[in-house]
């Protein structure tokens, strides 16, 4: 099936917290959105896999997601095999999304810099004809762009995608994963959380910083290596007072 | 009167708005805070002198400063001038603090590049016995540390400093001027306001992201440039988890 | 009188051999572009100022300009005045121009450096209401967006303008600078030019290096400093292949 | 075992060498530290396994060391493996220490390089409680903070610990690892070692350079990423002058 | 055999498009140049792997190589093992050469990161006598100079080779890889070149470009990591005016 | 007079402290070398104007100096005039150096950046035949290089000068400099020294570590902008091992 953007997270939650609102303003635009979790999110420590899954696909009801493929590769030990890029670049010929949204290959947790690692090979690969996939009877074909989504390293973004129409139900996307908001028992005080923060709070306060930076009040940052066409200088609207 | 730190900034309301907490608690811990502010913010869109000058009062009460000095340097128009970064230099001197704290040198407002410059280049002055300030009785003396607070040109800080203790004492600060707060007149539409955000809005959620970083709930960076003597590896509370 | 793009540069030919591409693309556009040249490029090698204002007139009719002014600052001895930045921000606030494109910060002339201060400081004045301007009729407004052009010192650029259809153009508009493109004389061996480069050929080179990191024949690269908002991600045509 | 400090170091010296005058301190005031050397050595042009065993016993007795681990990895071999980076996150574990010391990701030695990476992967890991650990007993655990030594390619750091007080004991520390020191044999010229100097005279020269930057005498270098608490701006003593 | 450099590159005619010129120019001068291919680019879209020994074979004979190996690793498929990295170090002692040119480890083929990352590995291996090299006859050398050539991703670089002198035989050279030049069919429409541009189109843009920085009409940019020995400040030619 | 090499200095013992001994290797070799220094250091905590004079004399004749200008600036108050670049550009003219040394355009004494900052606009203007000289009879000249020195703000250098030939001779020609070595009172404590170090010990330092980079005793880094001809990738000396 044809896509028009795909993402690449490392666990399932990952897309959502990150990349939530960009995917529910292009749901309600008419794209069609896919997700490749490159693991079950097995190794979390609040919730079973089972719990995972099903609240997984509690969220991609309200995404309206066309897809979501699990690359099953084991949490906590996602590795920039030659197997998984090739996979991952099958699976986007397979799908020819114009967009790759995917981690950015500097972040504190190891599973999201390989992600984006793989990812970013994965797009460059899927563009040569003879790439090393036996299966493969789709034709080499290479995402417009790619960027990258922030995890707990800052980066300047080259945009913020504004989420404020979209930002109450990115907050119920992000509440489907009910288990990884609560403590899991009496002793889980939350110390693996880096940074002893709630997600919810965190999701929120990044919002608020990203969008006013462009003046809105909710945002999601994205990150573009390398300069990107300018199509109109004078569309953008403003950002700055009047 | 010697202090212990001393704060450089264009504007009255820009110390409290960007080291407002770090002033809170070093006055709470006992310590002698002084401030001098470039301009008297005439030029500021709303509020005339005297308001702002009202204001000032009324904030100075609640930090409980030493010492409030004003330059009377023409606001939007700071030159880096040699008299300037002298009279700040022989301040400096006469307050012999350990910290300085002033502007980064880069931020979009002219006045706060300039205050950022002259307060560098003042600190580096104050060391030197033979600086050409005709009035100087005070010998030479250097602060300890420059440290730069962040303007709307994010940074990556060396030091974060958790002000949640005396966050609600830092909103009634800001709220002190309360000309900056609240429209000027029917055409007032906060145009003047770079992306259009509410002040207080736009320092809580400073406040909430810096915190973070650090894994508490609200902070105010700080930026270093050079390294730092490390007194004790072991010293510093966790940041991250149990 | 209203218009779209302002373009700040410190030498006649400098707007057009660093955006003239993007100008024509705009005037093409049917949008309002308007040229402020600081000085009048007095100290040039080649040509007198009255050859440059020849020239100038009549690179302003392929150009199709709104309006054009000049500073008349010395030539070589711009410097970044209180007086200057406030004209250039009382003409930016009469032209109310939705865009502003300056000269980077960084450059090896230092009337292009001093340039891109002038400009820098001018779009964030004038979006102050009281910016001490005695002339003043108009209202604070700021211009939506800053974006700077490229000189002798390269940069990674944010955007690409495409400026394949009118790249002929583009070469006709430098060559109005004749004076430029020859000796003055027996003595001039060029040696006044950094690189000893002919205009045109370095024009085409430029042209052709950011327009291949697009995926077009020929590009003028532009800088902004900052997120932008991301309006689709999905707009921008391919430039990585099919 | 409960340790304060845990060095991770590809080689034994390596840890003496970068951060012996840190850790000789750090036992002084009574902290327990310990150190996992990833390799025995055996690669080196200089001295047998047998005789770095020797040595490092030696070093051992002078640093009063808690404990001392090697995982035997193969010298001039390290690789980034799940399994080697789920070890270290078990000894993290079992160690519980507050601060990990470990080399730069950036080096010229790819060890080294490895090792600094190793421990980024390793400090995230043992904060997470289903780490694929079959042996695991102890809970999940994140040192407070994870500090970088420097190798070969300098940084900015962002501390400087002054071993000033210990400085002649670092040097017999690093004497300690005498076959390193000399040549081992009428062929060896010291060609393996980088820019041919001798690692006494390289100690020194970084201790003295580091050292000037905090204005003490001797100091070693440490990178923290990303912003620290500030405990109390005021704590540190001076760095300029009086 | 003694070689005077070595180039180590991911596919045949990277080292003629991105080194091409100075390699004539060293053979020119009587050095003895050898390539170290690490795949035999069969996974390119156009032309057979036959096809491409030819075309190298050709490429050979104008570049007077003393020597050509290949390591026929997978292409698409390059890793960084550690017996490719042990071969590579092999082949560098075998060879003796004074200076090492390769990829940088940032490019968007993975194929040319990894070989940037096993040749800066090799080359740092290549100098420790105890490399575990079974086949080792050879002691230890480490090339005098490592520097990068470019690919997609641009950098500053250290230096410019003026290529003028050769570059219609550079043109020549790369005109030797026939069917990377043209559509291997119908369906090939070129997507799988990056940005669409023809090779020898962006070879010579590339060359005008880093040309015209150091004031020539051609040359090929390299890096070098770190300081260089400076023999005479004023041997270099002037590459500004007269 | 022509020259081969001019130095551009802030104060009397800049120049000697951060090149001497590349002036030394340049006077040995039998080139040409000027100095201008800024001010006459009457600033200087230590030492009268008088004394400064005298030890500079007696620097100069260790030197071998072509010739030394003292423009006269106010120490610790030059200023980036329009007449002080422009007095620059004339000497520049006049003395035809080859390459012109200078400070880097940041470093903690604002003298030092304002230096730098004249020096590389001075360079750029020394090329424009028209520069506003009334005084000018001497034709556009710009220096091949300029090369920037290093003060208290480290940075990567692009070139070291093995100055191990000539390292004695270094520490007497900053010895000329005896008031600066010394406390001028029983109240001098060297609190004008930033860091506390003494400036033979701190010369020393700095020599070894960047000799230590090239590996080589004593070394001093130079910094260039923008790419360097590559005159010849073997010429340069083995700096790794054998």
């Amino acid at each position: 099936m044809k896509l028009d953007v795909l993402v690449v997270a490392a666990h399932p939650d990952d897309a959502e917290i990150s990349v939530g609102g960009t995917m529910l303003l292009l749901a309600r635009a008419g794209k069609k959105v896919g997700v490749v979790d490159l693991t079950r999110g097995e190794l979390g420590t609040r919730g079973t896999a089972d719990d995972r899954a099903r609240e997984t696909a509690a969220a991609n009801r309200l995404l309206g997601l066309a897809v979501r493929h699990n690359l099953e590769l084991a949490d906590g030990r996602v590795e920039a095999t030659l197997e998984a890029r090739e996979r991952l670049a099958s699976i986007v010929r397979e799908h020819e999304p114009d967009l790759l949204l995917a981690h950015h290959v500097d972040d504190l947790h190891p599973d999201h810099r390989t992600a984006g690692e793989l990812a970013r090979s994965a797009w460059y690969l899927a563009g040569l004809a003879r790439l090393a996939d036996p299966a493969a009877t789709r034709p080499a074909r290479r995402p417009n762009r790619l960027y990258h989504f922030m995890g707990h390293v800052p980066f300047e973004p080259t945009f913020v995608v504004d989420i404020g129409p979209v930002f109450e139900e990115k907050r119920a996307l992000v509440r489907c994963y009910s288990t990884q908001l609560a403590p899991a028992g009496p002793e889980d005080r939350g110390q693996h959380l880096l940074f002893g923060a709630d997600i919810l709070a965190r999701m929120e306060t990044k919002a608020r910083t990203y969008g006013e930076r462009i003046g809105v009040r909710y945002g999601e940052p994205l990150l573009h290596r390398g300069p990107l066409p300018c199509l109109d200088p004078l569309l953008a609207p403003s950002s700055h007072g009047g």
